[in-house]
């Protein structure tokens, strides 16, 4: 897999790493130090040092923060520091690294777009689909005053929108342009995977009736496969278990067991 | 402004454009069709023979598509067909195409990412918030069976996504990394300019009162000087008012007055 050129790139490629999020929780900033862990490439996770962690992440969204000489100004981490230059935007961070780190072709092959329509899609139906099932309202609110909603858009996700996720990245496995192994692209691990394993991990944890029910319906069989291909990745089995991997808490992915009381998973498999 | 190196690309640059979309609604689609317009570039847009268009898009989501031998299956339109290549998902589609029509440095340079990071964020403001608006609860569930949590929705968005986004934008004018100009990035238009550009149209049609309050304000000042300079270009002001321009109608911009009611942007103004 070839390397993009990065010349004209306003960093050197020895330039430290740096991870900029809230601490204590997996969050969206998981996605970014999965690639980190696969490729064996060294970060700073300024979420391990969380008495700095949260005014680090405040400066950078602070509403007077027009950014630098060479950086415009971010909305939300995570963010990814790397030499002078500073990303937002999760699909974005994972654009820039993912060549770097060998885990995706450069931008003038195809297959760049391809691993990022997939991210954006899987990240689109087990990320931020999944954040909309606690918080269907407003995200300033607290999910106790929106729980009858988040109880109604919880039963769409796991009735419709999961198997309709779930269908399309086994569809994905089926294609030609994924190889004969286990894996979304070719014959190998992409950071695509490894975005796949997270989603699934996590709506695992938050909606564990339906993933099992989905998982036991075997449709998906490629897609928990794959899922247990990622696990078992001498680098990542090792992350995971770390102290290094944080524990799901009050992040995108949140176990409130009543947001499952009344799904039908079965109605949409018998279809 | 560089080219990017296409040699390796599976097409030729002289191959024929075609978009896939819904006939009938600028939808997503409008923010690919804008680059053609600006670029003065032609492309086939099959939503302009709507008899043949709906089964174009449905054939492309069917279950059983697995893709072909160089391109994945998609998820959802739009589509973009580039020679043998096909993409999905609007952003994808986007930094695929900025580059190749003189709207976006090469993926060599680190603007490309900063531009990728802006157009994400403007369009998870802008565009897939204003969807949740009238569609809190389930995309498959008609908007009169959500309408309650559409107002509760639709309220949080007029006092509070709205303005955070705004101001977010605003800031990225302020940056350094934005010329002097009307400008996102540099000193030259950009495709984000124009994605903010059909963003604020569309956001200002679903919510006249909430987008013509937060106007007066005057704190974002330069996100509405942006709009109107993208407006007055000489391209895109011809195919506004050409018939090729789409109608508003039940997409993602959709106007409910019931779902302004209630608010109070000045409350937040305020702050």
């Amino acid at each position: 897999m070839a390397e993009i050129n990065t010349k004209t790139l306003n960093t050197g490629d020895d330039a430290e790493y740096e991870l900029i999020y809230w601490p204590g929780i997996p969050g969206r900033a998981e996605f970014v130090r999965l690639l980190f862990e696969e490729a064996g490439v060294p970060y700073k996770d300024h979420a391990r040092t969380p008495d700095q962690a949260v005014a680090k992440v405040l400066a950078l969204m602070d509403l007077k923060n027009i950014g630098d000489d060479s950086n415009p100004p971010i909305l939300a981490p995570p963010a990814l520091k790397h030499g002078n230059v500073i990303l937002s935007q999760t699909p974005n961070i994972l654009i820039y690294l993912a060549p770097k780190l060998g885990l995706s072709p450069p931008a003038t092959e195809t297959a760049f777009y391809h691993l990022n329509q997939a991210a954006l899609t899987i990240l689109d139906g087990f990320s931020n689909e999944v954040h909309e099932t606690h918080h269907p309202i407003a995200v300033s609110m607290y999910y106790e005053d929106q729980k009858e909603e988040a109880k109604k858009r919880s039963k769409a996700f796991s009735e419709e929108r999961a198997p309709k996720f779930l269908a399309y990245v086994q569809r994905l496995l089926d294609s030609k342009t994924s190889g004969g192994g286990p894996w979304l692209h070719g014959d190998r691990v992409t950071y695509v995977d490894l975005v796949l394993f997270q989603c699934i991990d996590g709506t695992s944890y938050a909606f564990p009736k339906t993933m099992a029910q989905l998982k036991s319906s075997g449709k998906y069989d490629g897609v928990f496969k794959l899922y247990e291909a990622v696990k078992e990745r001498p680098n990542i089995k090792s992350y995971l278990a770390s102290d290094r991997r944080a524990k799901y808490a009050d992040g995108i992915y949140r176990h409130y067991p009543e947001l499952e009381d009344t799904i039908e998973v079965e109605v949409t498999l018998s279809k």
